[in-house]
This record gives structure tokens, C-alpha cells and sequence, in this order.
């Protein structure tokens, strides 16, 4: 007997890129700071003793918010600490989305918006909370629509999702775009920024500016300070819609190690943001020299590249599995628009140079059979 | 603006215990273990390198899922690993509950079931999947009532939520009363064993007698594993169950060094059990102490007690507060049939000599004037 409720027994769930458990290979594919973590947070992870483990964590994260409040120029009121950038996302959908439930599932009244491609786990999250998703397409350079916000509001969303930098493709839109869409959005606008750190600018000023209550930042440690696998990302924005997350969250949503780590990433924020020098760097070696190899790679402001390589040799999904017969792994997305591209996080030069050179050594006479 | 769903506006949310920052106090109010976790534990969390820390974890904690099934003779189909025990509670909502939003709100239909008193959580999470709860009492030995199953299903109930042994009486349901209860309820029972490792038997047999596919028992490791700061928890059912919870988590919901603490901690089981005989032995002693100064105790089959201060003497909130004063917590619930009581969870024997201590010393001629 099926227990599960509709929506749930129709989820296709989430699939995260691949993790081989093997250290041998050169893992390109899930966005991973090549660099490791700086030493303090290491040792703040050592310095949590036994007394701390038996307890309860502190359930608001507080010594984290006052941290990152301080680092970002907020009132601890505006910040919310959450198990992974994912968990803000789901709280968002939680705290803002209705459930079609019983209702007009022909409407997308009370649901979200996106535009696509995107995050492949938005719609998931969608699913799960069983509300509508209306999906609007970017343009032919992944920019939003103009239109983006009017659209949006006649659908009836609740709730908007961008993510800026813009994933898969690199793109950044610029502030003054984010704040024409708040301003005319009359839902809570998300802007998961999981890549800013390797951006120019972020969306921070438009929390300080006073007018916009509808404005969520997302951020996330897993990137920017190599600490993917400690699950911890934070929310910020408007205190009214903080508090209203807050109350939607696990009761002790972040645990004692992650809390004290997470504290120790962003007082080194400085010392850290040299790893993202060379990310950056690399990223801009990395498209330079396969555009000198005939790809067409977007301008990133990520620590990944959308790269179509040319037409004249083998498509994306024979290179990817070429790659990956040879210890490479990189990104392959079978689904429009993408299907023509690879995403590739950039590694350090070593790892670089090894992609670099197997991509010269991929067969130029083959094309996949598959789809 | 509020833009927050109308179920999130009205909630009230879950109050956790108090969390005093200071080592000073004695603090036995929100059930944790009073002894350290297993070295090997900590050792596990050491042994977390920078590269480890650096990629995504296992997004299914393979490797717990395995040592929890050979730890309790099931297949690794039959396990999930949340962040927390109230991550597995919250995704029994989502996966089996279905909001009311657009249906009929006077209908209990498609929602969830407990005896109540319990819990405290479970209500927040029914208000924040805005699924209807059914609440029916126990009975005055904190016992289940004999027609519990049949009151769910003429509710419509999905989801029913029990908690054994019992928080906060301490009282355990025989396996007997559990199966009848999962054999006639036609939705999941969830069987909340937080407090099971400080009891003589557990539930396990019905998930291994194979014709109950709707039994569902949560395990923990904050209190019986002294880890209450790592949040880690999981879920143990028929492999359907599973599956339906694992849709609906988020994608990577165990950190990289909660799920190698639980390995650990799971492979020391045998070692960590000699601390749970000590706090029996202490309860034991604790319950025969307290009876002996003229306090009604039930008997417990989990690390705190429930006790009743003696009517000549001051009320339970006046020996709360005056407790707290003196720098020892203990909890008191301010809620129907709870009162009168305390909530005393057991500490080391030089930490419950001086929870008996201050109790002589309480002044017996001073009544609360609060309510």
C-alpha cells in the first residue's frame, strides 16, 4: 500500500552530480572549491569538545548571526542560519508558497517563478511543497526578461527565485536589474547567491537601502570557503521575512560543528577571498585557452564555465563520457539548451591543465548515439 | 508587507528548553546525556580531513545506512539518516500529510494523530505543513486509549505520532499494544524512540515480522549517544516508507562529520551502553529518593523523570523557579496534567546529589502567585 501523499509518489527527486568515492580522479562537476579550507576553520571544528557535542547547539545560530551580521554590515535580525543554502531554499517554498492542495491546480496563484535553465532543484522543491511553479524563459544570453516581475505578478507568485551569478551559464545580472524586479515583484524575491564570491558585486546593498521588505539573499559556504560537505548556508534580508523563515525551520536546524566552523570561515573572509583570486584566475585562463581551441565559452562570474565546444568535433555528451572513461568528471545537462554545452567547475592549474590536455586527446571522428 | 503563508503568520513557534551559556549550572532540563561521548567519536570527527570537508558528503550517508542496518539486523533499504530526529518527524508531514489550504478545514482528513501529552513539536510541525491534528488524550496512567487506531481512522488520520517510551511520563507501551495499533491503523505509525536506549526492549520485531508495511520508528542520537550538539537521527521501516521520506529531504541533509561521528558512534554501541545502565541505575535511585520525601514518581523507562512535589509543600513552579535561581534547570510545563509536576532529567550521581540537596532546602511556606 502507498502511503505517500500524491505529490510526493509523482516526484522525480533531485539528482545530485555524481561523487566518486575514489580520490584518483579529477573531479570537475559539482562545483567544489579546489582549494581546502583555511586552518581556523579546521581548528574550530578540533576546539569543539565533548561538553558542546553532549548539549543542545544554540537553536538561532546566534554567535554565527552576530558574525555574519558584523562581516555584512546587518542587524543580526536579517540573518538566519540554515543546514546548506538547499535548507533556505525549502524554507522559502515553506514559508511563502501555497500548497494547490484541494485548490485551482490550474492556477499558479500562491506558487513560485523562475527562469530557466536554473537550478534543477527548484522545481523539486516545488513539488514537494506541492505548489505551482511558473516557468519563464531567459533570454538567448540567460538574461531575465524584462518583463520578469509583470509576468510573475499576473500569474500570481508568491515567491521568485534567481540565482545570480547566474547557474549554469556564468552570467551575472547587474543590481540595478535585481532592484527594477523587487521594487516591481509583489512577492519575496530570492536571490541565491551560491556563487558570489567569485563575482564583482553582490546584492547586499539592496537590503541596506531600507524600501524593499521583499528581498532574500542566500549564501553559502560551500563554495566560496571549500566546506561543501559541512551542509551550512545562510539567509538574509528583511527581519519580517527572517522571522517568518525562523519559525518554518527544524527547531535545531544547525549543529554545534558546523556553527563553529562556519563562525571561524567568515572572520578569515579576507584571507579566504585570496583562494578566489586564483579561482578566478584559472577560470579566465581556462576560457581563454579553449576559445583558442574553437569552444564558445560564456563570460563567467562563477567558479564554473559553460563551454560548447566546436562543431566540427565530438559533441558534448562524448566528450563528457570520454572525460570520464579518462578520471575526468565534468557536467553534462541533457535537457534544452544545454544539451549542446558542458558546465566544468574550475579546478587549480594542475587540474586545469589535465582537462586542457585530455580535451586536445578526445577522438575527433566520433559522435555519441545517444539522444 | 507580510508575505508569509497565513498557517506560518498564526504560528507559535516550538520553544526548546532552556540553553544557559554558562557551564555553572547543573542542567537537567532538556534530557541529554549526562556523560561524554564515546573517544571514538571524537576521533571519528578528527579524522574529518580538509578534502573531506571540501567536497558534498554522501548524499544518503551510505555508509551510516549500512552500519545502522547490520547494527539492527534490517536492510540498508530500511534506513534514512536526517539531521536530527525532528528532520525524520518533519518529513513524515511532508511525505504523508496533506495540507488543508483550499479544502475543508473543519475535516480532520489526510491529516495526523497524537495522545497527547507529548511532544511539544509535533503540533508546530501539523500548523506548518497546515495539516489538521487530531489530539486525543491518554489515559491517567499516560497509557494509550484502547480505541486509539480506531479514533485515527474514522478521523481520516495519515500519520500518527507516538513517542515510547512516553515523553514526559516516562512510561513505556508494550510491543503488543504497538502492533495492535499498527495492525488496525490504516495510515503510518511512527513510533518515536528518542528515549528508547534507556528502556529494556524496543520496537525493531515489527519491522522484522514483515507483514506490517506502515511502522515507522525514529532513533536519535542526541540523548542515548551523548550527541545531542551533532543532530543526527534517523528512520528506521518498511522500505516503501523509506523511500517516500527520502524524496522528500533535502538533497544532502547529513554533514560529512555528523555521518562519520555515527558510524562511530553505532559501532561503539556496546561500549556506549554501559553509560545508559549508569543513568538507569540513577533514575532508579533519583525515583526512590524523591518517593522517600514524599513525592509521587513514575516509573521511568527513559533518562528523566516525572514527578509531583508533595501537596503540603510549595508547587511544582515555585521548586522550579527556586531551583533555576540556585543554578539548577529542571523543566516545567505550564500545560494541562503537567503542572503540578517536574520534569527532572537524570544527571551524573554528584549532579542528582545536589538536585535531592537543594530540594530539602526549598522553602515550604511560599506558594506561586502565578497562574
Amino acid at each position: 500500500m502507498a502511503y505517500e501523499r500524491d505529490n510526493i509518489r509523482r516526484l522525480a527527486a533531485y539528482v545530485p552530480g555524481e561523487q566518486p568515492q575514489t580520490q584518483r580522479v579529477i573531479k570537475l562537476n559539482t562545483n567544489e572549491n579546489p582549494y581546502p579550507p583555511h586552518a581556523a576553520v579546521l581548528q574550530a571544528i578540533r576546539d569543539v569538545g565533548p561538553d558542546a557535542l553532549r548539549r543542545y547547539p544554540s537553536p538561532r545560530a546566534e554567535r554565527f548571526r552576530d558574525t555574519a551580521a558584523r562581516v555584512h554590515d546587518l542587524d543580526p535580525s536579517q540573518v538566519i542560519a540554515t543546514n546548506g543554502g538547499d535548507e533556505l531554499l525549502r524554507l522559502a517554498f515553506t514559508a511563502f508558497c501555497n500548497p494547490v492542495a484541494g485548490g485551482d491546480a490550474s492556477s499558479a496563484a500562491g506558487g513560485a517563478g523562475v527562469a530557466e535553465p536554473s537550478y534543477s532543484l527548484y522545481p523539486v522543491l516545488a513539488e514537494i511543497q506541492d505548489t505551482p511553479l511558473v516557468r519563464l524563459p531567459l533570454d538567448a544570453g540567460f538574461a531575465l526578461p524584462d518583463d520578469f516581475a509583470e509576468r510573475l505578478n499576473a500569474a500570481g507568485c508568491r515567491l521568485a527565485l534567481v540565482v545570480n551569478p547566474h547557474a549554469p551559464s556564468g552570467r551575472r545580472e547587474s543590481i540595478d536589474t535585481l532592484r527594477r524586479v523587487a521594487e516591481r515583484f509583489e512577492g519575496v524575491l530570492l536571490i541565491d547567491e551560491a556563487y558570489v564570491d567569485f563575482a564583482e558585486a553582490d546584492a547586499l546593498p539592496l537590503l541596506r537601502e531600507g524600501d524593499l521588505d521583499n528581498v532574500l539573499i542566500l549564501r553559502s559556504l560551500s563554495k566560496g570557503y571549500s566546506l561543501a560537505g559541512l551542509r551550512f548556508g545562510y539567509g538574509m534580508g528583511h527581519a519580517g521575512l527572517i522571522a517568518a523563515l525562523d519559525k518554518a525551520r527544524d527547531s535545531y536546524n544547525a549543529d554545534v560543528l558546523s556553527q563553529a566552523a562556519a563562525v571561524a570561515a567568515l572572520e578569515q573572509r579576507d584571507a579566504i577571498s585570496a583562494t578566489w583570486q586564483n579561482v578566478i584566475a584559472e577560470r579566465d585562463r581556462l576560457t581563454t585557452a579553449l576559445r583558442g581551441e574553437g569552444w564558445q565559452v560564456l563570460d563567467s562570474h562563477t567558479n564554473f564555465i559553460l563551454a560548447t565546444p566546436p562543431s566540427a568535433g565530438p559533441d558534448a555528451r562524448t566528450i563528457y563520457e570520454n572525460l570520464k572513461a579518462g578520471g575526468i568528471f565534468v557536467r553534462y545537462f541533457d535537457q534544452d539548451r544545454l544539451r549542446d554545452k558542458l558546465r566544468i567547475t574550475v579546478g587549480t592549474p594542475e587540474q586545469n591543465d589535465a582537462l586542457l590536455a585530455a580535451l586536445v586527446k578526445v577522438p575527433t571522428t566520433t559522435k555519441s548515439s545517444a539522444p
